[in-house]
Protein backbone atom coordinates (compact mmCIF):
# COMPACT_ATOMS: atom_id res chain seq x y z
CA UNK A 1 0.00 0.00 0.00
CA UNK A 2 1.75 3.52 -1.12
CA UNK A 3 1.46 5.32 2.56
CA UNK A 4 0.39 9.02 2.49
CA UNK A 5 3.17 11.28 3.57
CA UNK A 6 1.93 14.39 5.66
CA UNK A 7 2.70 17.92 3.94
CA UNK A 8 6.66 17.80 3.69
CA UNK A 9 8.03 21.28 5.65
CA UNK A 10 11.84 20.10 3.85
CA UNK A 11 11.89 22.62 1.39
CA UNK A 12 8.68 24.92 2.26
CA UNK A 13 8.93 27.89 0.32
CA UNK A 14 8.32 31.27 2.41
CA UNK A 15 4.93 32.05 0.90
CA UNK A 16 3.99 28.81 -1.13
CA UNK A 17 1.58 30.24 -4.08
CA UNK A 18 -0.61 27.71 -6.46
CA UNK A 19 -0.70 28.81 -10.30
CA UNK A 20 -4.23 29.19 -10.05
CA UNK A 21 -5.11 30.13 -14.02
CA UNK A 22 -3.26 26.98 -14.83
CA UNK A 23 -5.68 24.86 -12.88
CA UNK A 24 -8.02 26.14 -14.07
CA UNK A 25 -7.57 25.65 -17.72
CA UNK A 26 -7.10 21.92 -16.67
CA UNK A 27 -9.93 21.41 -14.54
CA UNK A 28 -12.33 20.31 -17.06
CA UNK A 29 -13.93 16.85 -17.10
CA UNK A 30 -11.88 15.40 -20.08
CA UNK A 31 -8.54 16.83 -21.07
CA UNK A 32 -6.92 17.37 -24.48
CA UNK A 33 -4.63 14.96 -26.26
CA UNK A 34 -1.04 15.74 -25.92
CA UNK A 35 -0.03 17.68 -28.27
CA UNK A 36 3.25 17.70 -30.08
CA UNK A 37 4.39 21.52 -29.38
CA UNK A 38 5.97 23.67 -32.22
CA UNK A 39 8.17 21.74 -34.20
CA UNK A 40 12.27 22.80 -32.87
CA UNK A 41 15.11 23.21 -35.05
CA UNK A 42 16.76 20.34 -36.27
CA UNK A 43 13.72 17.77 -35.67
CA UNK A 44 12.80 16.03 -37.81
CA UNK A 45 9.84 16.17 -39.99
CA UNK A 46 6.37 14.97 -38.71
CA UNK A 47 5.02 12.07 -40.06
CA UNK A 48 2.09 12.22 -42.42
CA UNK A 49 -1.42 10.89 -41.21
CA UNK A 50 -1.61 7.15 -40.66
CA UNK A 51 -3.94 6.65 -43.34
CA UNK A 52 -3.57 2.24 -43.06
CA UNK A 53 -5.00 -0.58 -41.49
CA UNK A 54 -4.82 0.93 -38.02
CA UNK A 55 -6.70 4.55 -38.90
CA UNK A 56 -10.11 3.26 -38.25
CA UNK A 57 -8.78 0.93 -35.62
CA UNK A 58 -7.60 4.10 -33.53
CA UNK A 59 -10.98 5.96 -33.93
CA UNK A 60 -12.45 2.91 -31.82
CA UNK A 61 -12.24 2.97 -28.01
CA UNK A 62 -9.37 0.81 -26.62
CA UNK A 63 -10.62 -2.88 -26.66
CA UNK A 64 -7.81 -4.26 -24.74
CA UNK A 65 -8.44 -5.94 -21.51
CA UNK A 66 -4.92 -6.46 -20.17
CA UNK A 67 -4.83 -2.24 -20.69
CA UNK A 68 -4.82 -1.36 -16.99
CA UNK A 69 -6.04 2.64 -18.13
CA UNK A 70 -8.80 1.66 -20.02
CA UNK A 71 -8.17 4.72 -22.03
CA UNK A 72 -11.64 6.05 -24.04
CA UNK A 73 -11.11 6.99 -27.68
CA UNK A 74 -9.90 10.36 -26.91
CA UNK A 75 -7.64 9.09 -24.90
CA UNK A 76 -5.49 5.93 -26.15
CA UNK A 77 -3.35 4.02 -25.16
CA UNK A 78 0.40 4.85 -24.85
CA UNK A 79 2.49 5.39 -27.91
CA UNK A 80 2.27 7.03 -31.70
CA UNK A 81 -0.74 5.67 -33.99
CA UNK A 82 1.23 2.28 -35.30
CA UNK A 83 2.13 1.12 -31.57
CA UNK A 84 -1.23 1.76 -30.20
CA UNK A 85 -3.17 0.37 -33.66
CA UNK A 86 -0.91 -2.90 -33.34
CA UNK A 87 -1.68 -2.73 -29.37
CA UNK A 88 -5.91 -2.69 -30.77
CA UNK A 89 -5.40 -5.14 -33.24
CA UNK A 90 -3.90 -7.84 -30.56
CA UNK A 91 -7.10 -6.82 -28.23
CA UNK A 92 -9.28 -9.91 -30.17
CA UNK A 93 -6.40 -12.66 -30.02
CA UNK A 94 -7.30 -15.33 -27.39
CA UNK A 95 -3.89 -14.69 -25.54
CA UNK A 96 -3.99 -10.86 -25.96
CA UNK A 97 -3.29 -10.74 -21.92
CA UNK A 98 0.34 -12.05 -23.33
CA UNK A 99 1.19 -8.51 -24.82
CA UNK A 100 2.65 -6.05 -22.44
CA UNK A 101 1.20 -3.53 -20.69
CA UNK A 102 1.48 -0.07 -22.49
CA UNK A 103 2.61 1.81 -19.22
CA UNK A 104 5.96 -1.12 -19.93
CA UNK A 105 6.04 -0.27 -23.22
CA UNK A 106 6.16 3.31 -22.64
CA UNK A 107 9.08 2.82 -19.97
CA UNK A 108 10.83 0.14 -22.34
CA UNK A 109 11.08 2.69 -25.03
CA UNK A 110 12.20 5.54 -22.30
CA UNK A 111 15.01 3.12 -21.54
CA UNK A 112 15.59 2.09 -25.05
CA UNK A 113 16.20 5.85 -25.82
CA UNK A 114 17.53 7.27 -22.50
CA UNK A 115 21.10 5.57 -23.03
CA UNK A 116 20.67 5.85 -26.75
CA UNK A 117 20.74 2.09 -27.88
CA UNK A 118 21.25 0.91 -31.24
CA UNK A 119 21.00 -2.65 -30.58
CA UNK A 120 18.41 -5.08 -29.19
CA UNK A 121 17.36 -8.31 -28.24
CA UNK A 122 13.82 -8.81 -28.11
CA UNK A 123 12.74 -12.39 -27.12
CA UNK A 124 9.26 -13.31 -27.15
CA UNK A 125 7.45 -10.99 -29.89
CA UNK A 126 3.94 -12.26 -30.04
CA UNK A 127 2.46 -9.80 -31.96
CA UNK A 128 4.96 -7.23 -32.28
CA UNK A 129 3.43 -3.91 -30.48
CA UNK A 130 6.84 -4.12 -28.32
CA UNK A 131 8.75 -4.63 -31.45
CA UNK A 132 7.49 -1.79 -32.85
CA UNK A 133 7.51 0.48 -30.13
CA UNK A 134 11.18 -0.09 -29.73
CA UNK A 135 12.25 0.46 -33.15
CA UNK A 136 10.16 3.58 -33.57
CA UNK A 137 12.93 5.05 -30.61
CA UNK A 138 15.67 3.70 -32.47
CA UNK A 139 18.06 5.79 -34.41
CA UNK A 140 17.49 4.85 -38.32
CA UNK A 141 20.57 2.56 -38.17
CA UNK A 142 19.60 0.83 -34.73
CA UNK A 143 18.58 -2.84 -35.12
CA UNK A 144 16.66 -4.80 -32.75
CA UNK A 145 16.95 -8.93 -33.19
CA UNK A 146 12.96 -10.26 -32.81
CA UNK A 147 13.07 -13.76 -31.70
CA UNK A 148 10.39 -15.40 -31.35
CA UNK A 149 8.75 -19.44 -33.67
CA UNK A 150 5.27 -18.58 -34.12
CA UNK A 151 4.88 -16.49 -37.28
CA UNK A 152 1.15 -16.61 -37.31
CA UNK A 153 1.39 -14.25 -33.85
CA UNK A 154 3.94 -11.79 -35.55
CA UNK A 155 1.77 -12.06 -38.73
CA UNK A 156 -1.08 -9.62 -36.57
CA UNK A 157 1.07 -6.96 -36.24
CA UNK A 158 3.91 -6.90 -38.48
CA UNK A 159 2.05 -4.84 -41.16
CA UNK A 160 2.17 -1.90 -38.91
CA UNK A 161 6.00 -2.09 -38.83
CA UNK A 162 6.28 -1.27 -42.49
CA UNK A 163 3.52 1.35 -42.09
CA UNK A 164 5.46 2.96 -39.52
CA UNK A 165 8.81 3.22 -41.53
CA UNK A 166 10.41 1.11 -39.29
CA UNK A 167 10.52 -2.72 -40.74
CA UNK A 168 13.49 -2.47 -41.87
CA UNK A 169 14.78 -1.89 -38.50
CA UNK A 170 13.66 -5.29 -36.86
CA UNK A 171 15.60 -8.40 -37.87
CA UNK A 172 13.08 -11.18 -37.26
CA UNK A 173 14.36 -14.76 -36.51
CA UNK A 174 11.47 -17.21 -36.78
CA UNK A 175 13.60 -19.82 -34.50
CA UNK A 176 13.92 -21.01 -31.17
CA UNK A 177 15.57 -18.04 -29.30
CA UNK A 178 18.35 -19.97 -27.40
CA UNK A 179 19.09 -21.02 -31.14
CA UNK A 180 19.07 -17.32 -32.28
CA UNK A 181 21.21 -16.55 -29.44
CA UNK A 182 24.04 -18.60 -29.74
CA UNK A 183 24.78 -17.50 -33.39
CA UNK A 184 24.65 -14.09 -32.26
CA UNK A 185 27.31 -14.80 -29.67
CA UNK A 186 29.06 -17.23 -32.38
CA UNK A 187 29.08 -14.45 -35.04
CA UNK A 188 31.31 -12.07 -32.56
CA UNK A 189 28.25 -10.11 -31.27
CA UNK A 190 29.17 -10.59 -27.45
CA UNK A 191 28.70 -7.25 -25.06
CA UNK A 192 27.53 -5.31 -28.12
CA UNK A 193 24.07 -5.26 -27.66
CA UNK A 194 22.74 -2.00 -25.55
CA UNK A 195 19.67 -3.23 -24.07
CA UNK A 196 16.99 -6.60 -24.19
CA UNK A 197 13.44 -7.60 -23.57
CA UNK A 198 12.82 -11.02 -21.85
CA UNK A 199 9.48 -12.08 -22.55
CA UNK A 200 9.28 -15.88 -23.69
CA UNK A 201 8.46 -19.32 -22.19
CA UNK A 202 9.84 -19.46 -18.85
CA UNK A 203 11.07 -22.21 -18.50
CA UNK A 204 14.23 -21.18 -20.17
CA UNK A 205 14.02 -17.56 -18.60
CA UNK A 206 18.01 -18.35 -16.91
CA UNK A 207 19.30 -19.39 -19.98
CA UNK A 208 18.12 -16.11 -21.84
CA UNK A 209 19.16 -14.32 -19.07
CA UNK A 210 23.06 -15.74 -19.23
CA UNK A 211 23.38 -15.59 -23.23
CA UNK A 212 21.59 -12.51 -23.07
CA UNK A 213 24.08 -10.69 -20.24
CA UNK A 214 27.31 -12.11 -22.54
CA UNK A 215 25.44 -10.26 -25.80
CA UNK A 216 24.70 -6.89 -23.81
CA UNK A 217 27.28 -4.17 -23.20
CA UNK A 218 28.70 -2.94 -19.87
CA UNK A 219 25.91 -0.05 -19.07
CA UNK A 220 23.54 -1.93 -20.97
CA UNK A 221 19.98 -3.30 -19.63
CA UNK A 222 18.52 -6.92 -19.68
CA UNK A 223 14.21 -5.81 -18.96
CA UNK A 224 12.82 -9.24 -18.00
CA UNK A 225 9.11 -9.23 -17.50
CA UNK A 226 6.61 -11.59 -15.46
CA UNK A 227 9.02 -11.51 -12.86
CA UNK A 228 5.60 -11.66 -10.38
CA UNK A 229 4.11 -14.45 -12.24
CA UNK A 230 0.13 -13.09 -10.66
CA UNK A 231 2.00 -14.21 -7.55
CA UNK A 232 2.77 -17.70 -7.44
CA UNK A 233 6.35 -16.55 -7.60
CA UNK A 234 5.61 -16.26 -3.55
CA UNK A 235 5.62 -20.26 -3.21
CA UNK A 236 5.95 -21.94 -6.38
CA UNK A 237 4.42 -25.49 -6.39
CA UNK A 238 7.14 -28.34 -6.91
CA UNK A 239 5.55 -29.41 -10.45
CA UNK A 240 5.09 -25.95 -12.09
CA UNK A 241 8.37 -25.57 -13.71
CA UNK A 242 7.52 -22.33 -15.18
CA UNK A 243 6.82 -20.37 -11.40
CA UNK A 244 9.92 -22.41 -10.39
CA UNK A 245 12.24 -21.13 -12.94
CA UNK A 246 11.18 -17.36 -12.35
CA UNK A 247 11.30 -17.70 -8.46
CA UNK A 248 15.36 -19.01 -8.93
CA UNK A 249 16.15 -16.22 -11.56
CA UNK A 250 14.27 -13.55 -9.10
CA UNK A 251 16.73 -15.12 -6.25
CA UNK A 252 19.63 -15.36 -8.46
CA UNK A 253 19.52 -11.77 -9.59
CA UNK A 254 19.29 -10.28 -5.96
CA UNK A 255 22.38 -11.03 -5.69
CA UNK A 256 24.16 -11.73 -8.87
CA UNK A 257 27.14 -8.99 -8.33
CA UNK A 258 27.51 -8.54 -12.12
CA UNK A 259 24.50 -6.73 -12.69
CA UNK A 260 22.18 -3.78 -10.10
CA UNK A 261 18.82 -4.29 -10.66
CA UNK A 262 15.25 -2.60 -9.91
CA UNK A 263 12.12 -4.87 -10.13
CA UNK A 264 9.31 -2.73 -10.79
CA UNK A 265 5.51 -3.57 -9.46
CA UNK A 266 3.78 -2.68 -13.19
CA UNK A 267 2.27 -5.16 -15.45
CA UNK A 268 2.67 -8.61 -13.76
CA UNK A 269 6.36 -7.50 -12.67
CA UNK A 270 9.23 -6.07 -14.77
CA UNK A 271 12.83 -6.43 -13.62
CA UNK A 272 15.33 -3.90 -14.57
CA UNK A 273 18.97 -5.56 -14.12
CA UNK A 274 22.07 -3.05 -15.30
CA UNK A 275 25.00 -4.71 -16.34
CA UNK A 276 27.84 -3.55 -14.51
CA UNK B 1 -4.23 -6.21 -10.57
CA UNK B 2 -0.92 -7.84 -12.19
CA UNK B 3 -2.42 -10.41 -15.01
CA UNK B 4 -1.64 -14.13 -15.31
CA UNK B 5 -0.42 -14.47 -18.51
CA UNK B 6 -0.49 -18.03 -20.36
CA UNK B 7 2.69 -20.15 -20.79
CA UNK B 8 4.08 -17.88 -23.67
CA UNK B 9 4.71 -20.67 -26.71
CA UNK B 10 6.60 -17.96 -28.65
CA UNK B 11 10.04 -18.51 -28.14
CA UNK B 12 9.66 -21.71 -26.68
CA UNK B 13 13.15 -24.37 -27.23
CA UNK B 14 12.73 -27.57 -28.71
CA UNK B 15 13.65 -29.31 -25.78
CA UNK B 16 12.75 -26.78 -22.31
CA UNK B 17 15.08 -28.08 -19.53
CA UNK B 18 14.99 -26.29 -16.12
CA UNK B 19 18.47 -25.75 -14.22
CA UNK B 20 17.60 -28.11 -11.69
CA UNK B 21 21.25 -28.02 -9.73
CA UNK B 22 20.86 -24.02 -9.29
CA UNK B 23 17.58 -24.92 -8.10
CA UNK B 24 18.55 -26.97 -5.54
CA UNK B 25 20.74 -24.96 -4.68
CA UNK B 26 18.61 -21.99 -3.78
CA UNK B 27 15.81 -23.77 -2.38
CA UNK B 28 17.02 -23.30 1.29
CA UNK B 29 14.37 -21.87 3.85
CA UNK B 30 16.92 -18.54 4.17
CA UNK B 31 18.50 -16.99 1.13
CA UNK B 32 22.47 -16.21 1.17
CA UNK B 33 23.07 -12.20 1.12
CA UNK B 34 24.60 -10.87 -1.81
CA UNK B 35 28.08 -11.17 -2.54
CA UNK B 36 30.13 -8.92 -4.30
CA UNK B 37 32.37 -11.39 -5.85
CA UNK B 38 35.46 -11.32 -6.49
CA UNK B 39 37.40 -8.13 -7.24
CA UNK B 40 37.45 -6.98 -10.60
CA UNK B 41 40.81 -5.00 -12.58
CA UNK B 42 40.60 -1.95 -12.45
CA UNK B 43 38.18 -1.52 -9.89
CA UNK B 44 38.44 0.18 -6.48
CA UNK B 45 39.63 -0.93 -3.37
CA UNK B 46 37.06 -2.21 -1.26
CA UNK B 47 35.75 -0.13 1.46
CA UNK B 48 36.80 -1.03 5.22
CA UNK B 49 34.30 -2.18 7.36
CA UNK B 50 31.58 -0.13 9.07
CA UNK B 51 32.63 0.87 12.82
CA UNK B 52 30.94 4.28 13.41
CA UNK B 53 27.06 4.76 14.81
CA UNK B 54 25.72 2.60 11.79
CA UNK B 55 27.20 -0.47 13.11
CA UNK B 56 24.68 -1.58 15.59
CA UNK B 57 22.32 -0.09 13.77
CA UNK B 58 22.28 -2.48 10.81
CA UNK B 59 22.82 -5.40 13.45
CA UNK B 60 19.17 -5.37 14.79
CA UNK B 61 16.14 -5.66 12.57
CA UNK B 62 14.63 -3.30 9.68
CA UNK B 63 12.53 -1.08 12.48
CA UNK B 64 11.50 1.59 9.46
CA UNK B 65 7.87 1.13 9.44
CA UNK B 66 7.32 2.56 5.58
CA UNK B 67 9.29 0.03 4.39
CA UNK B 68 7.39 -1.97 2.14
CA UNK B 69 10.09 -5.28 2.11
CA UNK B 70 9.91 -5.70 6.17
CA UNK B 71 13.45 -6.92 5.90
CA UNK B 72 14.71 -9.31 8.60
CA UNK B 73 18.37 -8.24 9.98
CA UNK B 74 20.06 -10.90 7.82
CA UNK B 75 18.09 -9.21 4.86
CA UNK B 76 18.51 -5.05 5.21
CA UNK B 77 17.14 -2.75 2.78
CA UNK B 78 19.12 -1.87 0.00
CA UNK B 79 22.64 -0.26 -0.12
CA UNK B 80 25.32 -0.19 1.45
CA UNK B 81 25.69 0.15 4.84
CA UNK B 82 25.43 3.92 4.99
CA UNK B 83 21.89 4.47 3.51
CA UNK B 84 20.64 1.60 5.10
CA UNK B 85 21.72 3.08 8.57
CA UNK B 86 20.22 6.38 8.14
CA UNK B 87 17.19 4.40 6.65
CA UNK B 88 17.34 2.75 10.46
CA UNK B 89 18.11 5.66 12.06
CA UNK B 90 14.85 7.42 10.04
CA UNK B 91 12.63 4.74 11.67
CA UNK B 92 11.98 6.31 15.19
CA UNK B 93 11.33 9.67 13.51
CA UNK B 94 7.64 11.12 13.84
CA UNK B 95 7.33 11.93 10.19
CA UNK B 96 9.56 8.69 8.66
CA UNK B 97 6.76 7.55 6.51
CA UNK B 98 7.97 10.69 4.29
CA UNK B 99 11.27 9.09 3.56
CA UNK B 100 11.51 7.51 0.18
CA UNK B 101 10.81 3.78 0.09
CA UNK B 102 13.98 1.48 -0.26
CA UNK B 103 12.93 0.39 -3.67
CA UNK B 104 12.80 3.63 -4.69
CA UNK B 105 16.03 4.54 -3.93
CA UNK B 106 17.53 1.56 -5.53
CA UNK B 107 15.80 2.97 -8.66
CA UNK B 108 17.24 6.56 -8.14
CA UNK B 109 20.24 5.14 -7.58
CA UNK B 110 20.29 2.47 -10.41
CA UNK B 111 19.31 5.97 -13.10
CA UNK B 112 22.09 7.92 -11.75
CA UNK B 113 24.70 5.66 -12.30
CA UNK B 114 23.03 4.26 -15.88
CA UNK B 115 23.24 7.79 -17.27
CA UNK B 116 26.43 8.90 -15.51
CA UNK B 117 25.21 11.65 -13.88
CA UNK B 118 27.92 14.26 -12.40
CA UNK B 119 25.54 16.77 -10.89
CA UNK B 120 22.12 15.99 -9.27
CA UNK B 121 19.80 18.03 -7.47
CA UNK B 122 17.94 16.86 -4.37
CA UNK B 123 14.77 19.24 -3.24
CA UNK B 124 13.65 17.94 -0.34
CA UNK B 125 16.83 16.03 1.82
CA UNK B 126 14.77 14.97 5.05
CA UNK B 127 17.27 12.82 6.97
CA UNK B 128 19.40 12.43 3.82
CA UNK B 129 19.06 9.12 2.79
CA UNK B 130 18.13 9.82 -0.55
CA UNK B 131 21.30 11.76 -0.67
CA UNK B 132 23.57 9.74 0.36
CA UNK B 133 22.03 6.62 -1.57
CA UNK B 134 22.71 9.09 -4.91
CA UNK B 135 25.97 10.39 -4.05
CA UNK B 136 27.18 7.13 -3.05
CA UNK B 137 27.25 6.25 -6.93
CA UNK B 138 28.31 9.56 -8.54
CA UNK B 139 32.35 9.42 -9.03
CA UNK B 140 34.53 11.35 -7.26
CA UNK B 141 34.05 15.09 -8.54
CA UNK B 142 30.12 14.58 -8.96
CA UNK B 143 27.96 16.98 -6.73
CA UNK B 144 24.72 16.42 -4.88
CA UNK B 145 22.90 19.93 -4.53
CA UNK B 146 20.94 19.24 -1.44
CA UNK B 147 18.03 22.01 -0.85
CA UNK B 148 16.10 22.00 2.43
CA UNK B 149 15.16 24.54 5.03
CA UNK B 150 15.07 21.70 8.18
CA UNK B 151 19.12 21.56 9.75
CA UNK B 152 17.76 19.69 12.50
CA UNK B 153 16.17 16.56 10.14
CA UNK B 154 19.33 16.47 8.25
CA UNK B 155 21.51 16.38 11.10
CA UNK B 156 19.67 12.86 11.92
CA UNK B 157 21.73 11.44 8.86
CA UNK B 158 24.68 13.64 8.13
CA UNK B 159 27.07 11.49 10.12
CA UNK B 160 26.79 8.99 7.56
CA UNK B 161 27.66 11.22 4.69
CA UNK B 162 30.74 11.51 6.49
CA UNK B 163 31.01 8.45 7.61
CA UNK B 164 30.49 6.90 4.15
CA UNK B 165 33.00 9.23 2.68
CA UNK B 166 30.78 11.19 0.26
CA UNK B 167 30.66 14.09 2.43
CA UNK B 168 32.77 16.02 0.09
CA UNK B 169 30.32 15.57 -2.70
CA UNK B 170 27.11 16.98 -1.01
CA UNK B 171 26.47 20.53 -1.16
CA UNK B 172 23.73 21.36 1.13
CA UNK B 173 21.92 24.94 0.64
CA UNK B 174 19.52 25.43 3.63
CA UNK B 175 17.23 27.83 2.83
CA UNK B 176 14.20 27.65 0.45
CA UNK B 177 14.53 25.34 -2.55
CA UNK B 178 13.09 27.88 -5.41
CA UNK B 179 16.00 30.04 -3.97
CA UNK B 180 18.48 28.12 -4.30
CA UNK B 181 17.41 27.11 -8.16
CA UNK B 182 17.24 30.74 -8.79
CA UNK B 183 20.72 30.84 -7.73
CA UNK B 184 22.18 27.79 -9.79
CA UNK B 185 19.90 29.71 -12.75
CA UNK B 186 21.47 32.98 -12.36
CA UNK B 187 25.22 31.61 -11.77
CA UNK B 188 24.95 30.39 -15.55
CA UNK B 189 24.58 26.72 -14.59
CA UNK B 190 21.43 26.07 -16.72
CA UNK B 191 21.33 22.57 -18.62
CA UNK B 192 24.51 21.70 -16.82
CA UNK B 193 22.51 18.81 -14.29
CA UNK B 194 21.88 15.00 -15.33
CA UNK B 195 19.30 14.23 -12.82
CA UNK B 196 16.83 15.87 -10.34
CA UNK B 197 14.89 14.27 -7.71
CA UNK B 198 11.48 16.82 -6.51
CA UNK B 199 10.40 15.43 -3.12
CA UNK B 200 9.31 18.60 -1.30
CA UNK B 201 6.10 20.65 -0.30
CA UNK B 202 3.72 19.52 -3.32
CA UNK B 203 2.15 23.52 -3.33
CA UNK B 204 5.34 23.95 -5.33
CA UNK B 205 6.21 21.06 -7.45
CA UNK B 206 5.18 23.16 -10.25
CA UNK B 207 7.79 25.44 -9.53
CA UNK B 208 10.21 22.99 -9.04
CA UNK B 209 9.68 20.95 -12.21
CA UNK B 210 9.75 24.19 -14.35
CA UNK B 211 12.88 25.31 -12.65
CA UNK B 212 14.68 21.19 -12.56
CA UNK B 213 13.57 21.47 -16.50
CA UNK B 214 15.85 24.44 -17.34
CA UNK B 215 18.64 23.17 -15.02
CA UNK B 216 18.98 19.79 -16.35
CA UNK B 217 20.39 18.99 -19.83
CA UNK B 218 18.71 17.25 -22.29
CA UNK B 219 19.01 13.61 -22.01
CA UNK B 220 18.97 14.24 -18.28
CA UNK B 221 15.73 13.05 -15.70
CA UNK B 222 13.55 14.75 -13.62
CA UNK B 223 11.96 12.29 -10.65
CA UNK B 224 9.28 13.72 -9.01
CA UNK B 225 7.96 11.73 -5.85
CA UNK B 226 4.11 11.11 -4.41
CA UNK B 227 2.57 11.67 -7.78
CA UNK B 228 -0.06 9.41 -6.31
CA UNK B 229 -0.51 10.72 -2.46
CA UNK B 230 -2.06 8.35 -1.44
CA UNK B 231 -4.42 8.15 -4.58
CA UNK B 232 -5.68 11.65 -3.03
CA UNK B 233 -5.02 12.44 -7.01
CA UNK B 234 -8.23 10.87 -8.58
CA UNK B 235 -9.90 13.17 -6.89
CA UNK B 236 -8.57 16.41 -5.60
CA UNK B 237 -10.89 17.98 -2.64
CA UNK B 238 -11.08 22.03 -4.01
CA UNK B 239 -9.59 23.15 -0.84
CA UNK B 240 -6.78 21.06 -0.71
CA UNK B 241 -3.96 22.61 -2.52
CA UNK B 242 -1.08 20.01 -2.07
CA UNK B 243 -3.60 17.69 -3.84
CA UNK B 244 -5.09 19.75 -6.81
CA UNK B 245 -0.88 21.28 -7.18
CA UNK B 246 0.37 17.50 -7.85
CA UNK B 247 -3.23 17.10 -9.73
CA UNK B 248 -2.22 19.33 -12.11
CA UNK B 249 1.43 18.38 -12.49
CA UNK B 250 0.33 15.04 -13.62
CA UNK B 251 -1.75 16.20 -15.90
CA UNK B 252 0.45 18.87 -17.44
CA UNK B 253 3.14 16.03 -17.39
CA UNK B 254 1.17 13.99 -19.71
CA UNK B 255 1.13 16.10 -22.72
CA UNK B 256 4.43 18.07 -22.06
CA UNK B 257 6.01 17.79 -25.22
CA UNK B 258 9.48 18.54 -23.69
CA UNK B 259 9.67 15.75 -21.91
CA UNK B 260 9.07 11.72 -22.19
CA UNK B 261 7.27 10.09 -19.15
CA UNK B 262 7.22 6.89 -17.07
CA UNK B 263 5.15 6.96 -14.33
CA UNK B 264 6.08 4.37 -11.57
CA UNK B 265 3.69 2.45 -9.47
CA UNK B 266 6.40 2.12 -6.69
CA UNK B 267 6.10 3.67 -3.11
CA UNK B 268 3.57 6.62 -3.54
CA UNK B 269 4.00 6.89 -6.98
CA UNK B 270 7.10 8.11 -8.84
CA UNK B 271 7.05 9.77 -12.38
CA UNK B 272 10.10 9.94 -14.52
CA UNK B 273 10.35 12.69 -16.90
CA UNK B 274 12.85 12.34 -19.65
CA UNK B 275 13.89 15.57 -21.00
CA UNK B 276 14.10 15.60 -24.46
Amino acid sequence: MPTLPPAHPGALRATPTLPKRRLRAHAGPAAAPRLPGPPRRGSPAPRPPVTGPVAPVLAAPCRFSACPKKWPSARPCWGSPSPRGCSQLTADHPWSKMMVSCDQAQLMANLVKLIKAKKVIEIGVFTGYNTLNMALVLPDNGRVIACDINEDYVKIGKPLWKEAGVEHKIDLRIKPAIQTLDELLASGEAESFDFAFIDADKESCNEYYEKCLRLIKKGGIIAIDNVLWGGKVLKPRKDDLATQSIHHLNEKLLRDARVNISMLPMGDGVTLAFKL
